[in-house]
Parts: C-alpha cells; sequence; structure tokens
C-alpha cells in the first residue's frame, strides 16, 4: 500500500537488538498530506466510507493511514504529497453537493509525516503504545492521527513532517535507551565546580551502571560558556570551556541551554554569586531544576523567596541544596525526612562554620586568639576577610535556611548574631593591620576560655534554632556535649526533636571543603536522577 | 455513526470540572466486536476498502471505528455485536475468491469495548495520547486498535470488555487525578508497625498537601490480614483488622494485595520474621516494591540475597530498608550518598546496639556488669534472651548489612563476633538462672573497665569493618573519640572514607525504639514516593 520508491518520500529506519524485544523498528514516511472528511449531520459512515474509498481507488491515490475514531463524524487518512491534488480533487466531485450544502467539510494538512513502531513481540503486550505516545508528550511532538490494527504490530501516528528527525530520536531512546538521561548546566568553575566535574568524570561508569547518563551540556566561568548538547569531554573541560565563544551572561546561558531542547535538566549554580540567583526564574521559566551549595537563593528577602519558592512550584521544577549546610553531611535531607514523618523540631543547635570549629577546637588560651586566626588566614583556613568568618553572619545565614526549612517565615535581620568583631574593627575595606588592632581583643577571649575550662567547659562559636528565634554566638558546653567532640573543622548538627528528645541526633563531620561540598551537590544529582521520569 | 440506544451497548462516562483542562470527558462503548481483513499479497487498499465499506453499508452494519496503520496489509474495524454476524456473512461473500484462495483472512476478535477520551482541549496539546496510553499499559490493559482522527478531539481505543471498568478507572485517575498514590500492605502490627500507622495517620494530611496519597490498603498481623482498596481508616485499624476474615499466609496476603489491581503498591514488613521474607518474591513477582526495618532479607545466605536483588532488579521493584541500621538514623542513605559520589569506605565503625550502648555508657565498676544486665532486662531495654543481645549477633547483623552495601561478598559467618556470653552459658533456652551465673564473670569485666579508665580510655562494644573484614567485640577508646561521646542507648556509626579522612562523618543518637525506627521506614516511604511515576 505504500511506496517508498515514490518521489518525495523520505523513508528512514533505525533497528536495535534488543530494546527489550518489543518493537522491532522505527519507520518514518515524510511528506505527506493528513486529510479529513468531516460531516456535522453525517451518519452513515459505511456508506460515505464506500463513497471515499471508491473515489480515491479510481483516482490511484496511494492512501498510507486511515482513522475514524468513535463518536466522530470524520474520517481522516494520509496521502503522498504528491496524490493530495487527485485526491482533493476526486473527493470535491464526489461530494460536490454535500460540501456546497456544507454538510460536509474536508481538511488538508500539508507537510506531515507518518511514523510507524513495528514489532512482532508487541503483539499482546501492553505498554507499547503508552512507551511511544509518553515520549512524544515529553517532547511536546503533537500526534494528529493515530492508527494501529488489530495485528498489534505496527503503531501509526501523524506529525509534523519538520518534527520527523526529533520524533525519530525520541521514539528510539524511549525504546533503546533504558537510561535515564540528565543533563548538567554548570556555572562556576572555582574549587567546588572544578570537585564537581572531577566526580562526575570519575563516576560516569558508576552512573550508567546504574543506568543514569549524567552529561555536563553547558558550562560556564564569569567570562564566558561552553555548549555541547552531547556532553562535555569532562577530561579536557578547562580547554573546551577556554576556547568557547559565548560571552557569559545569565540570561544567555539560560537561553541558549534551553535551545538545545533536552528533557532533563539542571542548573548547577557552583557560585556563591548573587547575580546567578538573580538569573534563577530565568532557568526555571525554561523548565530547569536548581541544585546548588550556593546559600544566596534561601537567604533571600523574605518576599523574593517565597516567589521563588512560588515559582518552583508552579513550574514543577526541584531545588536542592543540601551543600548549603554542613557541606556533604546529610543535614537537610535528615531534617526534611524529620519533619516529613511529623516529627516535631524542639531545638538545632550546632556548630555550622568549619573555620569557627577550627579556631575554638584550637583555642585554649595557650596561644593568643588573634594569633590562631593569623595562621588560620594564611593557611586559607579564613575568607579572605576574615572578619567574613569572625562576624558570625555565615553561621546566621545557615540558621536562617534551617529556620525555613522547618517553616519558620524568617529574614537574616531577625537572627540574633554576636560577632567576634569588635565593632571599632568592622568598617572600611580588609587591611592586614586588623590583626594587629584585633590583638588588643585577646586577653579578653583568653580569660573567657580559661573561665571556662576552670567549669571543665569548652568554648564554641554555634547557632541555635529554638522556639522561633535564631542565635549564633558564642558558648560554654560541658566536655562530653555532642558540640564539644567536634574536631579539627567539624560541623556538629544535633537535633532534639519529640522522638529525639533525651539525646539529640547528631550529624558530625568536616563541614567545608571543595570535595566534599562537591559530594553535597552530588548527592543533590542523584536525588534528581531518582525524582526524574525516564 | 455509532447507536447508544442499541441493544447491548453500555455507554458510560465521567466529566469533571478541570482535569487540567485537557480531557473533557471518558466515554466507553462495550459489546463489540473488532474485525480485522488481512491479505498478505493485499496490494491496492483503496480498492479493498471501497469493496470492504460497499459490502458493510448494503448490510447496514455500523461501524464504530476504522484503523488501517501504514505499511500493513490489513484494515481494522469495530462494529456492534448485534452487528457482526452480518458483517462477517458479507464480507464472506464479497471476498469469496480471495478467502478461499488464502491471499485474504479474516478474523473476528469478539467481547470488546471502546475507550474514547472526548476534549476540545486536547486540540494541538501533546501528551493526551501519552497520558491515556501510558496509563493502560501500567496497568496492564492490552490495547487492540487506537484510532484518532485529526479534529484531535477524540482518542479511541479498542481494548478486552473485560477490562472497561478498569480502563475507566485508569484513565480518569490519569486526568482528573494530580497526585501521586502510593498503597501499602503493612504487616506486622508490634510496637513498629502500630507507632508506623499513627505516623501515616497523623501525617495523611501533610502528605496530601505535598501531592501524596498514601493509603494502607492491607494490614496482616499473624493470624490474620484485612483489605481495603480505598484504604483502611487509620483512627480504627486495629477493629478492622480484628473484623478481618481473611487467615493470614504470606502467599493468599501477596494474591489478594495484588488482586486489587492497584498501580503502585509497597509491602511494608514491620516483622522479624523469615518467613514473610521467604515470601517477598511472590510479593516482588506481584509488582510489590519492598520496604522493611526486618534486617533477615539484608542478611540471607548469600546465593539467596543475590537471587532476591536479581529479581527485584528484574521486576525492577525498589528495596528500602533505611531503618535496619540505627532505625531513624540517616545511616544507609548516607553511606549510598558516598558510595555514588565516589567517595571509597576506609573504615566504618560504630556502636550498632542500643542495649549494649545503654550496658558500656552506664557501666564504670561500680557496679557489677551483670547486675546492669538484670536491671536492663526488667526495664525491657533488652531482648527477651539477653543473651541475644549479649552475644553480638544483632552487630554482626548490622555490620552484614554494611558490608554488603559497600559491595563486598560477604556471609554472617564470615563476621567476627566476640561474644560477652561465655561459652559454658551460651546453650539452651533461657531461664532466669543465666544471669546467677553471668555474676561469676563480673570480676574480669571489672577490671577490663578499670585498666581502659587507667589509660583515660572507656570500653565499647562496637562494629568494625575494614579492609573487607567485619568483626564485632568490646574495644577501648579515647574519652574524646567520636564512638565514647554517645550517652543513653545511642548508636553512633563513623564513616572514615577518603575525603573525610582527619575526621570522619559521623552519624549519632537514639537507634532504636518503635517511634525512630518506624521514622526509618516512614523514610524510605516518601523516598519510594518521589522514585515512584505519577
Amino acid at each position: 500500500t505504500y511506496n517508498p520508491a515514490a518521489p518525495g518520500t523520505l523513508i528512514s529506519s533505525r533497528r536495535s537488538g534488543d530494546g527489550e524485544g518489543l518493537a522491532k523498528g522505527i519507520t518514518s514516511i515524510g511528506d505527506l498530506s493528513l486529510l479529513t472528511l468531516r460531516g456535522a449531520g453525517m451518519v452513515g459512515v459505511p456508506g460515505i466510507a464506500e463513497r471515499l474509498f471508491r473515489t480515491l481507488a479510481s483516482r490511484r491515490v496511494n492512501v498510507i493511514l486511515i482513522s475514524q475514531a468513535s463518536s466522530e463524524h470524520t474520517i481522516c487518512f494520509a496521502v503522498l504529497s504528491a496524490d493530495t491534488d487527485r485526491a482533493v480533487d476526486g473527493i470535491g466531485q464526489e461530494f460536490r453537493f454535500e460540501l456546497q450544502h456544507r454538510l460536509m467539510s474536508l481538511e488538508d494538512k500539508t507537510g506531515q509525516a507518518i511514523l510507524a513502531v513495528v514489532g512482532e513481540g508487541m503483539k499482546g503486550r501492553p505498554g507499547v503504545a503508552g512507551k511511544v505516545f509518553e515520549a512524544l508528550g515529553r517532547h511536546n511532538i503533537n500526534i494528529s492521527a493515530i492508527a494501529q490494527g488489530a495485528s498489534e504490530r505496527n503503531i501509526s501516528c501523524v506529525i509534523n513532517a519538520a518534527q520527523q528527525v526529533h520524533a525519530l530520536n525520541v521514539i528510539h531512546e524511549a525504546f533503546f535507551e533504558t537510561r535515564k538521561r540528565l543533563a548538567l548546566a554548570i556555572v562556576g568553575v572555582g574549587n567546588i565546580g572544578t570537585a564537581l566535574l572531577r566526580q562526575l568524570q570519575q563516576q560516569r561508569a558508576y552512573l550508567l551502571s546504574k543506568g543514569f547518563d549524567v552529561t555536563v551540556v553547558g558550562l560556564a566561568d564569569s567570562k564566558r560558556f561552553a555548549l555541547a548538547p552531547e556532553g562535555i569531554n569532562l577530561t579536557r573541560w578547562k580547554e573546551t570551556l577556554a576556547a568557547a565563544r559565548h560571552r557569559m551572561t545569565p540570561e544567555t546561558f539560560a537561553e541558549h541551554v534551553a535551545g538545545m531542547k533536552l528533557t532533563n535538566v539542571a542548573l548547577v549554580d557552583c557560585t556563591a554569586n548573587p547575580s546567578i540567583v538573580d538569573a534563577y526564574p530565568a532557568f526555571i521559566n525554561r523548565d530547569l531544576h536548581i541544585i546548588t551549595p550556593n546559600k544566596r537563593a534561601n537567604a533571600l528577602p523574605w518576599r523574593r523567596y517565597t516567589a521563588l519558592m512560588q515559582l518552583l512550584d508552579r513550574r514543577q521544577k526541584y531545588f536542592l541544596y543540601e551543600a548549603n549546610v554542613g557541606a556533604g553531611l546529610p543535614v537537610m535531607s535528615t531534617l526534611r525526612d524529620l519533619i516529613a514523618s511529623g516529627d516535631e523540631i524542639v531545638r538545632i543547635e550546632g556548630i555550622l562554620s568549619g573555620t569557627l570549629s577550627y579556631l575554638f577546637n584550637t583555642f585554649d588560651g595557650s596561644v593568643p586568639f588573634s594569633e590562631l586566626v593569623r595562621e588560620a588566614h594564611t593557611l586559607g583556613f579564613t575568607e579572605p576577610d576574615p572578619r567574613d568568618d569572625l562576624s558570625g553572619q555565615d553561621v546566621a545565614r545557615k540558621l536562617l535556611i534551617l529556620a525555613r526549612q522547618i517553616g519558620l517565615k524568617m529574614d537574616l535581620s531577625e537572627v540574633r548574631v554576636d560577632s567576634l568583631v569588635p565593632r571599632a574593627l568592622g568598617r572600611g575595606a580588609y587591611s592586614p593591620r586588623f590583626l594587629t588592632a584585633f590583638a588588643r581583643y585577646d586577653h579578653e577571649m583568653t580569660k573567657r576560655v580559661k573561665s571556662a575550662a576552670s567549669r571543665g567547659a569548652v568554648l564554641r562559636y554555634v547557632g541555635i534554632l529554638e522556639n522561633g528565634r535564631a542565635r549564633a554566638g558564642l558558648n560554654e558546653f560541658p566536655r562530653d556535649h555532642p558540640v564539644a567532640s567536634a574536631k579539627g573543622s567539624d560541623n556538629v548538627i544535633a537535633f532534639t526533636t519529640t522522638r529525639y528528645s533525651r539525646t539529640p541526633l547528631v550529624v558530625q563531620g568536616p563541614g567545608a571543603g571543595a570535595d566534599v561540598t562537591a559530594m553535597g551537590v552530588f548527592s543533590d544529582i542523584l536525588k534528581l536522577l531518582h525524582y526524574l521520569p525516564q
């Protein structure tokens, strides 16, 4: 019935060995017209069908597909473009009366293609049609007509010819790819971004073995971005990025990534940059999920924060940020599970800053506090301006994130923060003279730590969330308190809840560093892979 | 073209107000036959179609649906059962020559029904067909023929009439339910089961607010089971179970739960029972996922364990068991994330038994060890036979589960266990005389704890997994070691990895008790909800 040699017909076909043994091949025929004969009062279709097909036969029109759905007063059929005029002409003559009196109408949709999934194993196997149409729907490929005969060896559908190749790929993927795909657009190639790219490269084989195909399709630093719909080769991403021609702005990056028309895409924001956060809506509106260690989105002023949450909700996009608190430690996920299972948070207490953890785990009064800060600064354990750590603002931001996670309406200004930076030294740009001036306050700190020690206690800079209030500051803890057991630059987060009431649930360990922060991001990528449809 | 008043025709229709504005109604027509005219050398279908429809028209046969897929030498059409004989008869006469010479064949499939999804908003909206067929496929409803005309207002498909009502429900759910459904079949209503049922009841509103509709459709104790496809009322599950008539065997429970033909179903095994574990394959083969705090499946002999894992893999079912180690503490999920992100496990060390944790957190030599055991036994902190705790077998089982999780091929017999029960006292059934006899060993234990204290150390019964080997036993730890900071009956699990090398990632907190164990199960339910398709 159809003639592959007909002029203007593009036949493409793919086969794969196994493909679950369902579909044997996918064929497409391009350059068709879809004709629909419609009649509002078209009763007695058998008679209409007879006249229609007699006309088409007499004009030597090949009918590629016929579909007449129940309860519809239409017959719909596909013919080769080359036959269209003859078909229209013939029908015009045969149904002249009905057409002139508007009892019937004939619609002619050119530029159509047929996609056919053929296979012996399809017979009696439910799910083939679902697979075909779910995949096409997910890729926004509209279907004009469908026919599947009772032989159950062929499902055909009519689509726009412009989408023919895309549709072929989509169907092929649905049948012969059992992998779940996730495309990442990564912004930021500093320590964390670099560590993440390394982990993604190292774990590619592992992820594939689990059925996950994760590729980096976009990579940006502050100046430029590179794109590769098939995935950037992660062994040489530096060269690829250096050679990239696109000038980086978050908006154009979002636009170009969306332009690749991939299914599951996530923005991975590995910056600490507010300008990327400002562009999150642009990414979300283009159907990207967001994964980030960047704390700025969760610490936005309340109105902007809720607007962002509502947008995510409306667009049904995931926003994952495990690395916001405690880097790779399971903090956010634990908190989520506690809340979801109906536990009530009584108190969250912990050491939330690796730098302050290190300083107070080391400080016993034998060396002046300012000296420890100077050493840490030299070793790169602090921010370039150590006041960013000492001010407690980083701790305050993490407390705010935890508070919002448990449903509190809170802004950063509402977190009470005891800064370790004397007011007089807090202003202006950082200069090395800060540490010299800071030394003048050493005796106070020494007195405090020794006084605590005399009571068998230690000093720790902690964040506490309790009774709807958050505060950050220096506290004394008995030596056997969970908070006191932190070592090095460990974070400690203790959740006291209705269920964990006698002793808290504690998560402890290194809470900063590129590798463990990237691991937190990686765990979000895994979560997203699980959440996404095939 | 179709006649709703025709005898033997069942028309059912449902409408919903919004339903995403896609489908307006779902209609079904029962009591049909699907006829297929097929010809291996059937060329020039237009001629055939002409003759076919002329014949049907002359016999006054209503044709409900026509489908001729591309590249198939068949025309397939549905007629009312009442018209079937006339149709077959007419075709027999018209195509007598072709049929006699086996150039053509006519197939007649009775007992069919047509399901039609109708709606104005469907036009130009991709995804409707996908939604329809994905849902039918997921419910194993086989589709014999499909037709969708170019008006895009009607998708019709032919199914077995026996599945008509089921199919209607399925399609209705797909269009008008935006909630993700999960049906649970819970076995075991002891402390953990009861706590889980309470959490499910308390969190029902929360889960619904997140778009999750979790119901308990089956509930079993050792004697009987209750079923309720719409969900058991969790405020009175005890009465429901007491009134249940079904005698409990895992096989019949599996059969009845599967008989409800629900989409997403999980067995939640809240027993410590090996006979339920033996029946896991019966549940998995009936498409149930498995969630359990029961350690027995993960501790099965290697061959049975791998067979179970392979079955899960083949049937694409999830097996979740967060509560196996540390109850509600995030132990398994943390381990999974570490491995997946490419970290290498160097050592897992921890206090894995709440009972042994309590005993050694309390024991300092001032009270004899056997006396502490007696107290704990009286308070119900130990198993009915305290030797089950003291033998270290529970710790060994948890070590085995951790070992298998990190990919080691290990059996329980390969875990080296130092039992605290003297060989002479380990045999036979438990009697209270055990504790009297056990007191004879008190002096040794006192000596050990005092000797440790003299070195500034404490005694803890721990499990250690390192270099591919697992061992459980009593060890000394410096007072500032994470393991020494456990309080009450806390579990402590310390992961030393390539990334967490200087200080380990530590999870600590109460690791036993009904509420926190149920919370571990609940967190698995949440995971499954995220993993499942709509």
